[in-house]
């Protein structure tokens, strides 16, 4: 019998990770392989049994696979029907690798709309020397934070090391992971904190259960002023009221997600007041830190499949996340 | 011998404040006025002992002033010749008021700069969705701190809380405070460590001293990338020379004070690469915790001057701070 494979499909794999990648499969007998696209593995998908990579194509091309394992940490391309051409093939994520970018991302976020970027941007562009509009911190300021996973927990930890007067959960269980949160409610339960908190920051999956969560209602229970950024998945919120929000002036908004990405050109949310708009960036791969967590987590999990134990970032495809 | 007065100018005061100063003069025998302008407090002026209030213009008309205390950090405007119509008057200043409010904006910058803002604003103003630039994060980053006072102290905070890899300073005397940096040299020795930092963080005075302390011998000792942030005084840099590596491509930078400011119309940092320019608002009056800490600063040293105490930010005139 032939050594079982690995197929790795990370262009972003500098020699330094490879070679680590690949000390650990030869020190159970697995081969890897390295790939820049998943068009280049194809040959070898046909008797792969790992596979770590982004694309779907990859899981549905691999008959013999057992574990497909995504440097991302959303899932939402492998849940439609007929992704996995191999019965027995689980899928893990790599939650654990952008709690941190997406965490920066998000207090850049906080701070912009807190001081007033958006009118300051265009202040900025007309060359004028305006500089007293009102500006908020996070010293002192109330957040709720929907999403207590490991973003979520990032952002909280830096949150009250910055002075965060109070920082809310909400989750599914209504648990506080490490008591990093003030309190934390289940959903069910959620619209009662939305009076409070000076910016609401969405990190939560794309799934049934969160489709449009943030709606016209919940929106309309926020305080005026209140900061609404979404790092998330664009489903969680019912953009067009969102929108009407911010055309009125009444709340301020930073999007890194949308319903529909890339965002089309002629959509109107981007010329949209008081909205700051990335194109899905909080949480790429572009930040080495980032690029060394997915190998470690990766390593980890390859550990606990070798020796027959559960993998520990493994994602139940019924639930999405 | 009628009551000694106490004149305040300063329009952004609430009435819980102006109850408190009211409250404080009056346990001293003092009587006091609040005016929203320069112009309209002239004729109390002409008996005024003390003044609370930011305009030169203030000093100059109040021949018996003993003491004036300014709600900015900055002095400079005192600094000229006949400034003080009263041989007899010191001036404080409210330092320790805007740490927080500029460490705030100076986090916003290292992570604007440290995430590409300036492409990102370019990709986002022409509707495109490209999202592969490389990032860096405040997370084990190196950062030098030019200027250690309440300003750089609070910006070290929160650097060490954010997970920085070190936090460098340089001041007057080489002296450490509250050990809050891992290292501090004084200003002859800082150009061992420019080749250091991933961001270099000026907030210095503008004094003869500090003038173009960072010209092009010094940038040009920065490491290829570096991110300049400037929330002190314009004068600090030479401007011209820092245009020249923006245009180059070589640093990036965040400018919040200029060497002549309003920056004019015309002036070519406006349409800069790698360049996001505020104008001077990073320490501005407009955080109502500002304000709040002013009101604290000038009570605490109202106490001193009644009880014949040196004032705790008394403004050394020669010096400039």
């Amino acid at each position: 019998m032939s050594a079982k494979k690995i197929v790795v499909v990370l262009p972003q794999l500098e020699d330094q990770y490879r070679s680590r990648i690949r000390a650990a499969a030869e020190a159970h007998g697995l081969e890897v392989s390295f790939f820049g696209t998943a068009a280049e593995s194809l040959p070898a998908l046909a008797d792969a049994e790992i596979i770590l990579g982004q694309s779907p194509e990859l899981a549905q091309n691999a008959p013999a696979l057992r574990w497909i394992c995504t440097p991302s940490a959303g899932v939402n391309q492998f849940l439609g029907e007929g992704v996995f051409a191999s019965p027995r093939a689980v899928l893990s994520n790599s939650s654990g690798a952008y709690g941190v970018t997406i965490a920066e991302h998000t207090l850049m976020m906080i701070l912009a709309l807190f001081r007033q970027r958006p009118a300051y941007d265009g202040i900025v562009a007309r060359r004028e020397w305006k500089r007293d509009l009102p500006v908020r911190s996070i010293l002192g300021g109330r957040f709720l934070l929907a999403g207590t996973g490991d973003i979520g927990q990032e952002i909280a930890v830096r949150l009250k090391a910055l002075g965060a007067a109070s920082v809310l959960g909400v989750n599914r269980s209504g648990r506080n992971p490490k008591n990093l949160f003030d309190r934390v409610v289940p959903i069910s339960e959620w619209e009662s904190l939305l009076p409070e908190p000076d910016a609401l920051i969405l990190s939560l999956p794309g799934t049934p259960e969160t489709n449009h969560l943030l709606g016209a209602r919940q929106l309309s229970l926020l305080r005026d002023g209140a900061a609404v950024i979404n790092v998330g998945r664009g489903t969680v919120i019912d953009q067009a009221a969102l929108e009407a929000e911010l055309r009125a002036g009444r709340l301020c908004a930073a999007l890194d997600v949308f319903e529909q990405e890339p965002l089309p050109a002629d959509h109107s949310l981007w010329s949209c007041p008081h909205l700051l708009i990335t194109p899905h960036i909080a949480g790429n791969m572009t930040l080495p830190w980032t690029v060394k967590r997915i190998v470690e987590l990766f390593l980890e999990d390859l550990e606990n499949y070798c020796a027959g134990r559960p993998l520990a970032r493994r994602v139940d495809l019924k639930k999405g996340y």
